[in-house]
Parts: C-alpha cells; sequence; structure tokens
C-alpha cells in the first residue's frame, strides 16, 4: 500500500514510469509479489562449472552463499522507445537470519537475501530499478555507484510503505555496488543493505568461472565492533560447503569489502597469486598479488587459476577476522566433461 | 624574541639567509607581523570558476574552508645569485577554533589556520620556508615530504619563539605535505599543524579547477580517538556550504587523508568516477575508481568531470568518519560566461 | 624424539626425503644441532656495503636486527635426480627476548630469532624445508606464499616433537612470506613464527645494497593489541644503531608488514622517495611515492638512493606504531673504496 506522500515522490520523480507501470494509490506495485517470482534468474552460464549439491538450489529464498556467488541477476528486459532497458524489482525486507548455532540477526535486506542480489548489465544498457521499501517501520534508499544524475543519487530516504524508482545508464563498465545511504549508513549497510552491481565491458571479458564474493561483518550486540564476519552472508559458510572449481580453469572472482567498523579488509588466496583488475575498470591487470588491500566498498576483478587440485582457503589477512567467519575453501577438481 | 639557542641554531643552519634577513638577537623577523601581512596571495585562475560568496573572502583569518580549497600559496619570489627564491613565512599559533555549536578547540596552527597555507612551486624551484614558533610554550617543527637534505629535515625541535629557516630545492614534482615532526607527533598533527606542499611539473599539467580537500580528526577529549572529523578544518563545513563547480568542467583535486589515530581514510565521490594520479608522481592517470584507501600522509590527484547538474556527496565511505563532519556536497552548475 | 603419530605424518606425507634424510623412530632429525650449525648463511654481497660493527655478527643467536637485514639464507644445495634443490632447517622454539629495558617477552621463534630466516631462492628451484617443531606444547606450522600444492600449504599442525618436510618449486619470482597458520593466528605470528620468502626472477635484478625490512607488533599484555612494534624484531633498535648505507647506492629494500591485531601499516621514508615493485612481481616499478600501504601479509621491493649523506628516518606514517618503536634510521655516508 502506498501512502499519498510516497505516491507524490514517486510521480514527481519518475511521472513517466509511474503510470507506465500502473502504479496508483491504494494498488500497490501492481502484483508485486507476482512479478518478483515472475523474475526468473538467469544464469550465464559461459563455462561449465562442477555441479552444485541440490540443496543449494537457486529457487531456495534465503542466505545461500554457494548458489549465490555464481548467480547474477540479469533483471528483465524490455523495449521502450527502442531502446532497451533492464528491470530490476526489489523490496527490502526484515528478516530474521540464524548466522551460527547462537545467534539469529534480524537482517535488513533485499528480496529476503543478505547480500541483495547481483544485478549485471552491459554498459550502455538502460538501467530501472523498482524498489519498494516494505521493511517495516525504517526509511531505506538505494545508493548506486556508478555515473547517474543526481536524483538517482539514492541519497533521500524512500519511507516504509513507498516505492521509488531509479533510472540511469550502465556507465562505465567496471565492478560496482550499491548500499542503502539513510544515516546512519554504517547501520543500515551492515544489517544487510547491499550487493554488487556488475557492468560488463559492451566486448565481453574472455569466457570464466565467475563468481561474486561479498565480505561484510555483522555488528551483533550494536557495539560498533563486528562479533562475525561472512562471505556472502553466512559465517564459515564455504568452510563446511566449499566452493568446487576446476583445476586449470580460469576463475574471475568479482571481491567486494562490505564490512562496516573495520577500516579496510584484505582479500588474501592460498598457494596461489592473482591477477588484478582495479574496480573491474581495465581489461587488462595492473598487479598481480596474493593479498590485496580495501576499504570498505572497495571492489576488484582478481582472476587466478589452480594448477593443483586440493582445498584451498581464501580469507582477509587479518585472523581476526577471518576466523570470526570470514573464511572459505575452493575445492579444485579435476575437470570432468560432464 | 630569540633567545640564545635558538639563534645559534638558527645561525648554524642558515648563516648566509641569517643575515640577509637582518635577524639579530632580541629583535625577531624583520617585522614578522608587517611581513606576513605583506605576503600577499596570487590565487592562480587558470580556469574560471562560479563565483564564491562574499563570507568566504580570503582576506578573513582563521578557517575557511571554501576559500581555502582554492587558495595557493606561491609565495614570495626573491631573486638571490641568479636563482629564484620562493619564500613562505609562517608563525606557528595557538588559536582556538569553534568547531560546531558545542565544541571549541585549541588548535596548534600555521598564521592562525587549519591547515596550514597551501604552499605551491614549480619543479626545480628553490624553497625557503620562515617558521617562527609563536605558539606559546611547544616546541614545533616543519617536516617537508620531498627530497632535501638531512639537516632540512624538520624532525628537531624549535622552541617557542625560535626561528627557522628551512631552505631546499622544490623536488619531484608531485602532490607533498608538511607537518610538525615533534612526538607525540599524532598529537601535534591532529592539533592542526599540517598542509600540503604541491610541486608542479615544468611542464605545467591541462588547466583545470583545481582545489585542496584535506582530511583530519579532531580528538576532541585526548582519548587517542577522533571525535569530529573535516574536511579542509571544519566539520560539516561543505555539507551546510557546497562547493560550487562547473559541469563538465576538469576538476584536479589535491586530496591529503591527515587523519591521525585512524589507520586509513577511504576517499569516495558520488555518481561519479576519478582518475588516480598516485602522489601526484605521474602525468597520466594510472587507475580509475570512486573509492581510494589511503594511509595517513598519502595524498593523490585525482580528477573528474560532472555530466550532470545538482548536489553530489563526497567522504571517506567509512561511514562513522564521514557521519561526524567529514562530508561534504559538489554543487555542480552550469557554466556561465560571467 | 619423535612420536609414532608424527613418524607416520611425516612419512606419508614426505616418504622419500624421509628416509633419505635418515630419520628413524627415536633418533631425530640427523643431528640436528648439528645440521643447523653446519648450515652456513651465503650472504650475497652484490654490491660492497658500510662495514657493520663486530656486535652485529651473523654467529650471534638470537635477535639482531642490524646484521639481519642483510642476511639471506640461500639453505643448503643439493642435487637430487638430476635437479638443484635447496634445503633449510628450520627449529620453532620458545626464546624469551629482552625487548626493552622493561619487557621480556616470550617468543615463538624459527632457530633463535625473530622474525625467521629470510630464505632466498632463484624461480623454479626446488625448495625443501625440513620443519622440527621444538617449540614446548604447542603445534605449529609453516604456510608458504606463493604457488605450491595443497598439501604443502601449511594449514596442518605440526606437533610438538614432530617434524614435517615442505616441498616445493619456488614460484613466481617476487617477494613472499612464511608463517604459522595455527589458530589463533594472530597469535602465533605476533608471537614471532613468521619470515620473509624471496625468490630472485632467473634474471636477477640488478646489483644494489639489499636489506629486509618487516614492521610487526608485540601484544605483551595479551590484550589483542599491540603495546610495541619493531622493524626486524626489536623495538626501536635502528634508532640506537643507524643501518648505515652509501650515498647515491641503488638501496633495495625487501619490506613486509607482518603486524598483526592493526588493520594496516604505512611504510614512509624521511626526504626521498621511492620507487615500488608491488608483492616483487614486476620487473619494472609502477609507482613512485614516500608513503605506503600495506595491509598484513603485504610486502614490496622499494628502491631508493641518497643524494645527501646524513641520518634519515624510517617508519610508519601512523606516529603511535612509530613512537613505539616501529622507527629507525639510514646512515647515508659517503661511499668509500674500503
Amino acid at each position: 500500500m502506498f501512502n499519498s506522500l510516497s505516491i507524490a515522490k514517486l510521480i514527481n520523480g519518475n511521472r513517466r514510469q509511474f503510470f507506465k507501470w500502473g502504479l496508483v494509490t491504494g494498488v500497490g506495485i501492481a502484483g508485486t509479489a507476482v512479478g518478483l517470482k515472475a523474475l526468473q534468474p538467469t544464469q550465464r552460464k559461459i563455462v561449465p562449472i562442477p555441479e552444485i549439491p541440490d540443496t543449494t538450489k537457486i529457487e531456495s529464498i534465503g542466505i545461500n552463499p554457494l548458489a549465490f556467488a555464481r548467480h547474477f541477476d540479469y533483471g528483465k528486459i524490455i523495449e521502450e522507445n527502442g531502446r532497451k532497458i533492464r528491470e530490476f524489482r526489489v523490496e527490502a525486507r526484515t528478516t530474521p537470519v540464524k548466522l551460527n548455532e547462537a545467534v539469529t540477526f534480524i537482517t535488513w535486506n533485499l528480496n529476503g537475501q543478505v547480500p541483495g542480489p547481483t544485478f549485471r548489465a552491459t554498459e550502455g544498457d538502460r538501467i530501472r530499478v523498482i524498489f519498494y521499501n516494505k521493511a517495516g517501520g525504517h526509511s531505506h534508499s538505494l545508493h548506486f555507484h556508478g555515473i547517474h544524475e543526481a536524483n538517482m543519487d539514492g541519497v533521500r530516504p524512500v519511507r516504509n510503505g513507498a516505492v521509488f524508482i531509479y533510472e540511469f545508464d550502465a556507465i562505465p563498465f567496471g565492478v560496482h555496488l550499491y548500499h542503502c545511504h539513510i544515516a546512519p549508513v554504517t547501520r543500515h549497510i551492515s544489517k544487510g543493505l547491499y550487493g554488487m552491481f556488475i557492468i560488463d565491458p559492451k566486448e565481453p571479458r574472455p569466457p570464466a568461472d565467475e563468481m561474486v564474493l561479498i565480505m561484510a561483518g555483522y555488528d551483533v550486540n550494536d557495539d560498533y565492533k563486528n562479533e562475525l564476519y561472512a562471505f556472502n552472508g553466512l559465517p564459515d559458510y564455504y568452510m563446511h560447503h566449499p566452493i568446487p572449481v576446476w583445476k586449470n580453469e580460469l576463475i574471475r572472482l568479482y571481491v567486494l569489502n562490505m564490512i562496516e567498523f573495520d577500516p579496510v579488509a584484505t582479500f588474501h588466496v592460498h598457494a596461489n597469486m592473482f591477477q588484478v583488475y582495479r574496480t573491474g575498470r581495465t581489461l587488462n591487470p595492473t598487479e598481480e598479488t596474493d593479498v590485496i588491500t580495501m576499504g570498505t566498498a572497495e571492489r576488484h576483478i582478481l582472476e587466478l587459476s589452480y594448477p593443483y587440485t586440493g582445498k584451498f582457503m581464501f580469507h582477509p589477512h587479518q585472523d581476526l577476522i577471518a576466523e570470526e567467519g570470514c573464511m572459505g575453501y575452493f575445492d579444485v577438481r579435476e575437470k570432468t566433461t560432464s
């Protein structure tokens, strides 16, 4: 349900889209629940990847890091006035998440998942994000990194129950992010309102086994420090569910540091080196290392390939962070032709 | 007034300059107060910039971030033995500064301003900085980054009431800094004794709207943590007084992280990307991003141009730092021909 | 003495080497004490360097930062099946170290020294590290950075009294490190179980005065914060014993940040600029600056040359870290032909 203020805001900001999408006072987004279910994720399998256990199917709502890592949301493509538009629909929600045996944490999230969906587009696409704040009580917003107009910058609050439609061009290519920009931003981000926004160059990067790794922290007791950390939402998940990859396959990691309260996080892989494409803004790597320092909101493409099979750790080289949940394994296997 | 020790130090270090400048025991710098007033700042307006409100005129002593950002102190040029010398005169002072409605902070500063003046020269210039410690009670010094002799390194204390003349060549071109190097250095810097030192390449960089942004913190209660932060001296100043810039104009930011106590600060601009010239040591950018991690004393040239009008934030992406004062707006306007 | 479990582990992991080195139950590494003494360090003096005082001779066991900086352990070269193998032997020990007049700290270390020996090899060499845990009570391990097989990754505990033989190829060239990887890793590293591992490119870098500088912290009171810091093991050592170098000589620093608990350390030299070879993975520098931010486990080659004689400081530009022991001087002298 929309209140009149939010509707006014919506109409002011995006009058054309508003009517196009049939939004009228008292109705809500036309079939929001249906719309979200209908948005079938299209997993781009550029290269074949090892089979992932049944328990990690995409359709399971919630936090599923193994499925999340390789899942990209390309939105729904529509044509409007001869231009392709990628439309994404997200709802801010409030959901308890069981972080481990002892701790359940009330997240603020998008579509019930932390991190939010990985939006993916090609440079030059028109992006439309229909953001419905159903989080209950708090105002939220979506602030995208990338180049866009001031009124699409997502610094203005979208009240509970309101909708805002962000629309902008996907420029420039690279690895970007989005997050809630309502103060205190540390709180809104660390509660779970963030995600990755990948813009592919028009000439796509070479085929690879692509995956997203987002480092984040959980301030469980509201003391402005993180007690738990995670890759892709769940502490220690990849320790117990290593990410299967194939030996000698090019692996392309989209890595984002979204940890609040700690000034930086490093990202380290064991027994290997990676090529660095800073902010994903280059087509050739500019650096090779196995430890990279990333401030909050920094993100890079890191490419590597494992010459040996076996289990290999990845984690920040700040061991206090790693040992509280931000640690995982790649399980490197002989490539099969299945 | 000079005591004999400081005079001896002065004579030893800079005998030639000492007599040239007519400094003798019991006299002080020849007309220091007059000399400082006579040092007319020469604002280089390479490109026309939007008009700045009257309240921000340069001549107003104190902290005036809007005037400070685009003000460069080129010193007074003198010829000596056929060589051009840029002479700067600065006094260390102790001054209370009203940081916000509730907090007044006793700064140690140069010429009554925090940050100190932005010294600017061209590579190869001879630099002479006449430093008069009038801060009252404490020893101070000026340690410059850049290449120079050991006795000009500014690690030796200049006692209250004493003068020291630093002299060195302006090499190499880049963005450098200066600060007091008396222990505890954290305290002497965070109290306000720091500033930027820009050395232009002999072949100047392309015309741009150039400005300085120095991030710093205030440890108001001496607990080795910062309670307030600021760009160019005053918390939240640019939130209430956005920096006017023109759309599609090349903006060249000289950004320095001078925050003590926090290990790093990131610098982020909204809705745009910037080109990075690390330490200002290159003539071509080596990186493009919108978030860059800077350790204390790191400084870079960042270039960008806004394709849209409106207000766009800049701040560290450590939101706790941003929300305590280190946050501002660019107000991007259509270019006028005034 | 070996217990049966450790022997089993040893035989499983490295059966061939085990017998080759004559290790049998109840005997221990064949003459460990003798073997270690026999391992004569081979200091590669590519360029002549200033004479170092007698008190800093290599053979003195313990922490001797002045000797340590320029000492490289090339191991013992053996031929096996037509391939050159560099064999290193190290013992984990528990040793009290006097950090300053007031503080004695129980280190866990390799061969009685903190940092451990700087292992050095050429790209493509076969490396064999015979690791004997004699630290008393705790399990330890050696985790090397660089590319290697999963079972050589050093994440598995080597029990007290046990031996493990790590064997892998020295790839790729660059500055790497090794450290204990037993949880809590912060504790095992900060107690002293770390060192540098340099892999030279096959075509060696130009001659230079090469030295190692490892920044580390000491958490003296187990509060997860460092009370003391050091370059190469001893707080403030290089303040009282400046490192002698020659004017206009190319100095090649291998710098590693091994500080736990603090998220990053910067490295700064006074009155000079350095060329950066990130992770030592390039043959040409990619950056020039005088302050570089390094996360824990980051390491770089930094090259510089002093045009002036005198004493010049180096330290992190986080002054709290510098002033608690991580600070030193280069003593730049006129080059002599001695």
